[in-house]
């Protein structure tokens, strides 16, 4: 078959010089060149090689299962009645759990196999709305103004493919930032513009910064769509205050820009001085009309349930004509899994039998005060370690500590290339914590940072034993790499 | 706060003429005006309310749980165990269900709470290319070249994500199509170049046409860069024989493009002379080099499981550095759900114990049977009936029936306006048949026709009594729909 042989030597129609050049432009350093090589790692691990550490310990993802993370109770004994309606009458689950499963199922009598509704379940939305409600002091929440997406990551991806019309659209980045915001922006070749948070401040919010980056990308001939604000903050672990909350709307009023309020941590606070307050809340108590989109996630706060795969998302003045466009484009995709939602019915309303609570509230606030202490105790090591420096997590699952990378360091890091190109002195840092330990982390140049300076983030998640040999590896490590270099 | 107030009266910042055109340009027939209908009514019946029928029957979608289907029960057992551990020693489910949890469970002691693999679970992934390698007659099919997905529509996503590059970018889509191609083609602002099936034919692929519609667009300046093959046929039921696949590999390889072979109905057969063939053994046995992404699913074949959102695709012959880039943007969105990765799993690994084998295939037998039994039933309704013609369906969920419009009725749907558009003559048929009888179709102008042609797609998946209430409906509608108009 010659054709066939002639075809064996063109150029394939698919080849990486003829793709969508902004798949390319995209980075997203939370799962890139440090999660590829831990992996390959531990594959070498399970296959019985021998390396510098027994284990890897995944410290870049907010995925708390995978570091010893417990499931809360309650939602896994719904799911298993509800996926498997013959344990309806099982005595080897609690009654609660069963009676709820019986009320999704009349809720919706198809089951967990029917598509739902493309914003998700009604009755989940109408939870959701009561738990926003209960929330914000009073303040009316709207079914039918909540969409229910597959992770907030999917509801983020909504957002910028309706506000991105053209490659002059500007959205307001904080830096440090979660990257999947700069990565879909240059997915859909829209302009960040950073604003950068104040490390010194525990990495507070600047409304004269947010004016400056503002006007420069004014001049510049950027068309300002919106702004995001991650709250509590990811990977910086910070905590707005209201003050610093009413500024943004004030500024996003001057401006007429919408609000992205990233609050998928609204669980993970740890400051009683420093409670998370909703930007729905503040924009409603001072009866602003600037438009917001609101995310929460069953990823996060305590539940945990990244795998699951569920959050939502809350649109507050937004048009009925662009909501009808926001449906539209949720319904090519059908609607999001029928599990992660029955997860967020349950998030949002919790057992009440003397049975089920009882546990529910002793699984919750002993995950929420874990977290606090796992946050203490790595903060601790790591300020009394050569080189590092970390401001404390309010907030949020993460550390974001930066490196004082001693000069040899920072030449060392030059002669470095991975696949041709120079690395960040971070990633630097970050890859011989990963060769020497066994500890996977992100360099701080994947989040956005002030030129010059260095970090890492990392989670406070894994549980006691796997935290013991993170506190133990990264003291090693830190101490010899400074002796090296300095 | 006269600020606020000022606000109030602003055009706020987003709003319809300033969103993303390329999503105002997208169009979802499945769940569009139609749907959005339908729902009005269901709420209005749930009310209480009168209307000219008692029920609502989705047959605009192919939703199998939302019109009866009973789920096979082994992947909801094993679903079951792993959502809940606890019941990994419960009697009431069986032992081959908890022996599988447990099997997931130690392959993934995290278990499901947690993110997977962004390609998705590494034994699930084996699992698939077993399953692959089997059904093509053992050609080896290669687990790093498989991504799991939120369900095939998410994989045709971050297809056409990656190869639209620019707006020259034509992607050829068979006509009648599944309107997401449309959709998300529209949206990434590439070229839809139709290519027509030969209705006369039962929806068979024509060479020539083939041929005829590349180099009209070549013509036009298109860059063509993939064809789309849906086998089997959504909306047309049709299956390609392995002499029409052969002579799409070939034109393919003359013409240096992408196969992206929508595979999602692959176990959907019901004509022994029409058996699933896929494009990788095709290609395989051609031994040719031409590049292919195929797609499968939990949603359609005997599970149905459209809830649980999961499919995935297999890339072949196509670049690493490419396939590094669909791993980056997978990642972006981190992993599909792990629940639909163990449906999945199960559907390529079927249980083996005497127990719950036979129950098993006693289940699929029985669905696919019954999916046969209802499609000839349905056709022989449709094709006795003034005024509707159907080819049958060899394959897939789908009737595709051509619908003659009398003149007078032309003439009625002229005069019909929807949010101040004119509509087509078979959206004004399908909201008449709603408006009568409740069921809920998809008019053909949402899939592509002839032009000049009307036809509508319905399902035939409502159970017994269902389908009665469908046939009866209908039956009468159309009868009298023909004495007004004629």
């Amino acid at each position: 078959m010659s054709m066939n042989q002639n075809y064996h030597r063109a150029t394939p129609s698919l080849h990486y010089t003829n793709i969508n050049p902004q798949v390319i432009k995209a980075e997203y350093a939370v799962r890139g060149e440090i999660a590829i090589r831990a992996d390959h790692y531990a594959k070498k691990l399970a296959a019985g090689e021998r390396l510098p550490f027994n284990s890897i310990i995944a410290c870049n993802i907010g995925n708390p299962f995978a570091v010893g993370k417990k499931a809360i109770k309650f939602p896994r004994q719904v799911l298993s009645c509800v996926e498997n309606p013959d344990l309806l009458q099982s005595k080897d689950i609690p009654e609660e759990a069963r009676a709820r499963a019986a009320e999704v199922l009349k809720h919706f009598p198809a089951g967990m196999g029917a598509y739902t509704h493309s914003q998700g379940f009604d009755f989940v939305r109408n939870s959701i709305a009561e738990y926003i409600k209960q929330r914000d002091g009073g303040a009316p929440s709207m079914p039918d103004k909540i969409f229910i997406t597959s992770g907030a990551s999917a509801a983020v991806t909504a957002i910028l493919t309706m506000i991105i019309s053209n490659p002059n659209c500007g959205i307001m980045i904080p830096f440090p930032q979660y990257p999947l915001y700069t990565a879909e922006i240059a997915l859909r070749n829209g302009r960040v513009v950073p604003y950068y948070l104040k490390e010194s401040a525990n990495w507070s919010l600047d409304i004269n910064e947010l004016n400056e980056s503002y006007s420069i990308a004014q001049k510049a001939g950027v068309n300002m769509k919106a702004i995001v604000v991650i709250n509590p903050g990811n990977p910086t672990g910070s905590v707005l205050t209201a003050q610093e909350m009413r500024s943004v709307v004030e500024f996003c009023e001057q401006n007429n820009i919408l609000i992205i309020a990233d609050e998928v941590y609204q669980f993970n606070t740890y400051n009683p001085e420093k409670p998370f307050i909703s930007f729905k809340q503040i924009v409603t108590e001072m009866k602003s009309g600037v438009q917001l989109i609101s995310l929460n996630s069953i990823s996060k706060g305590f539940m945990g349930e990244c795998g699951h795969r569920a959050g939502y998302m809350e649109l507050f003045h937004i048009p009925e004509d662009v909501q009808a466009q926001f449906y539209k484009m949720a319904s090519v995709q059908l609607c999001s899994n029928t599990v992660g939602q029955i997860i967020l019915d349950i998030m949002c309303r919790p057992p009440q039998s003397d049975e089920c609570k009882k546990q529910y509230i002793e699984e919750r606030d002993g995950e929420l005060n874990n977290l606090k202490v796992k946050s203490q105790r790595l903060l601790k090591c790591i300020n009394s370690l050569p080189g590092l420096n970390c401001q404390p997590a309010d907030g949020a699952m993460y550390l974001f500590p930066s490196i004082h990378l001693p000069l040899k360091a920072l030449e060392a890091a030059k002669s470095v290339r991975i696949n041709g190109k120079h690395i960040a002195p971070d990633m630097f840092w970050s890859l011989q914590l990963l060769d020497e330990t066994g500890i996977v982390v992100v360099p701080g140049s994947g989040f956005g940072q002030v030129p010059g300076t260095h970090h890492f983030r990392t989670t406070f998640l894994p549980e006691a034993e796997e935290m013991d040999a993170v506190i133990d590896r990264l003291t090693k490590f830190q101490n010899q790499f400074m002796d090296k270099y300095t």
